[in-house]
């Protein structure tokens, strides 16, 4: 169902070099990934991917400093059109993303034109929802600027944007046209930022892929100091995950939930902290280990596992303990809000193991609260 | 593709009633519509058609005096929340959109949760935007309280809210679970919107039944007298007409466009009077004879059928002039901004004959300049 097509060959500037492509298979909506090095640069092969002559890019203020003039250039033919939004997940709003609706309606453009994203996953979720809703649906390019939109928010077509109640409660499943992940974009990335992009790499391994798993407990030093070579393998694999699981169940009626492993303990704590000071990824981070605190608790997954997840956490420089002053009761009700709930019921990602992943409601009550009211907090910024 | 099963008998307070029910054929996303007699006071066929125990009705200020507590009484099984919204097409925006997903939040709604949008057209488009971008798509039913609503825009899954720079730019294709025509509503209805909704319903012969057309010149003054089997005919033939485009064509990617006959003038009207003054239906009665005109000055249309068009519009009493103060030019600016807009091209539906109707970028640019420039135009408020 999935076709990885290793190691294209394209010429760029006079050399060889090599791109790695991932198809996802969803029929009609059926799209590719791209890895590979310097691919911001390469005019021809960028432009093959528009089919417009509209096109807008969507940006935030930090990446329009490293990358825009290069994209620009590169597809100067389109005479790209560009709106540039505030940087941060608070900005992740209806009102933010209206901006994007109104640069669109003021260059005129039609419902064949091409919206691309290039930045992390706030960029890219408010440029998919505004291209979901925009005279009911166009076109979008992604090219996420980061290591946890290139592992995962970029690819499976959730766009959203965060209400002050719950996040990405308003959205829609709206597929890319293509997905652009340049390694040499992650150079620029803050250190806690590609570390925050761990937290999802290391979640694909324990939801389905214990080999990958034990990759990464063997390579997290070379991650950590940003070798080429395995953080392309690590795109690559998480990629394929997502892909995989995605194609299976498109509009998450199923196993798809599985990707949230961690997110509805993370969710809580980023709605919490009202999306200050946490990233994403530490949240999820703290909420993978707190969903195998659980898993334990319960007797579906031994000890020794729980400190697997814990000790490669830790290594990770992620934090494996909650923010002070989030009482259990007030976690446990923002969960309750959490898009996995259904008829009052709580809906959890839970492990049987490592690589081993379950979406369940049933479960007892007791545990729950015991993982909510014992696990270890700290104060904010010392995680 | 299309089942009309007439004349379903069910029991309503002891009484026999009886009830159309239209199937519109859309795969996984099919749906029935239902034509009848007090179909809001049938409380258990009503219930049946909720498959949820988390249930919100949204209304408007005008309708929530009408009909809210016999809607609410028939489904008080479920103790549905409700949201009341400010009526008028100058409240059709993100802003309202967002207090219909604030109310599902506050409610602790899942994604399992049911809508129901209890109201006219911008009612509808709203709650149904709302139940689309809801964490990513919930269910919703449209019980339409006006003519339009229920020949037109109830009908089909277009959803959307407005921008200030373009009518419906922001917005979803989602089909209802169900649509509810109940024919007492349209009891209330002033005079002025029961006409503003035989536009589309003349547009329905224009488009693709000449027969339905002749029906209407025949019975003009028994709609406008309110006659209930009058009334229950068109909603069905229209419905039918509209069902039958939608079905081959869900997302307007070719024939469905037709149904926007009269939309492209219609809509730059709408726009140029800031969506005040002239209702939707007034300003497409307008527009189809703007089309008519320019398909007789392209030739492909006869003086007679042009005429056939502004006596049918007249005796309904609908406008058939501009308002005073929008120049052509303004008028072609604004019509470049319409949905069916494609790489600048203008894409206009046009008449090769009474319900003939084609999509069409390949016309002279001069007989639209002259449809511009010397159609008649009247004062506001005199049409």
């Amino acid at each position: 169902m999935i076709v990885v097509l290793n190691r294209l060959s394209i010429a760029l500037s006079g050399k060889r070099k090599f791109m790695r492509e991932i198809s996802v298979d969803l029929g009609k909506k059926s799209y590719p990934i791209f890895i590979g090095e310097d691919l911001l640069a390469n005019t021809s092969w960028l432009e093959s991917l528009i089919a417009s002559q509209q096109v807008m890019i969507v940006t935030n203020t930090t990446i329009e400093q490293l990358y825009l003039a290069q994209l620009k250039q590169s597809i100067s033919k389109f005479k790209p059109a560009v709106t540039i939004i505030p940087d941060g997940e608070s900005f992740k709003t209806l009102g933010v993303m209206n901006k994007i609706i109104t640069g669109l309606l003021e260059s005129k453009f039609s419902r064949d034109s091409y919206l691309i994203a290039l930045g992390g996953g706030v960029v890219g979720d408010m440029t998919g929802f505004a291209a979901a809703c925009y005279q009911r649906g166009i076109s979008y390019i992604q090219i996420p600027t980061t290591l946890l939109a290139q592992v995962d928010s970029s690819v499976g077509g959730k766009t959203a944007v965060n209400h002050e109640l719950g996040k990405n409660m308003i959205g829609a499943f709206h597929q890319p046209a293509a997905v652009i992940s340049d390694t040499d974009v992650l150079k620029t990335l803050p250190d806690r930022e590609l570390i925050a992009g761990l937290a999802e790499v290391i979640k694909y391994g324990l939801i389905r892929d214990s080999e990958f798993f034990f990759w990464l407990e063997t390579n997290m030093e070379k991650l950590l100091e940003r070798d080429a070579d395995a953080l392309t393998h690590v795109i690559e694999r998480s990629c394929i995950n997502k892909a995989e699981v995605v194609a299976q169940d498109e509009k998450e009626s199923g196993l798809r939930a599985i990707l949230n492993l961690g997110h509805s303990f993370g969710h809580a704590i980023e709605t919490a902290k009202n999306y200050n000071d946490w990233l994403h990824g530490e949240a999820v981070a703290t909420g993978m280990l707190m969903a195998a605190d659980l898993s334990c608790r319960l007797g579906w997954l031994d000890k020794e596992s729980v400190d697997r997840v814990r000790s490669l956490l830790e290594r990770a420089a992620l934090p494996v303990r909650l923010p002070t002053g989030i009482e259990p009761a007030r976690m446990r009700e923002l969960m309750s809000i959490d898009k996995k709930a259904k008829q009052g019921k709580l809906f959890l990602i839970l492990l049987k193991g490592i690589g081993q992943s379950i979406v369940t409601s049933e479960f007892e009550t007791e545990p729950l609260k015991e993982t909510l009211s014992c696990f270890p907090s700290v104060a904010t910024g010392d995680k």
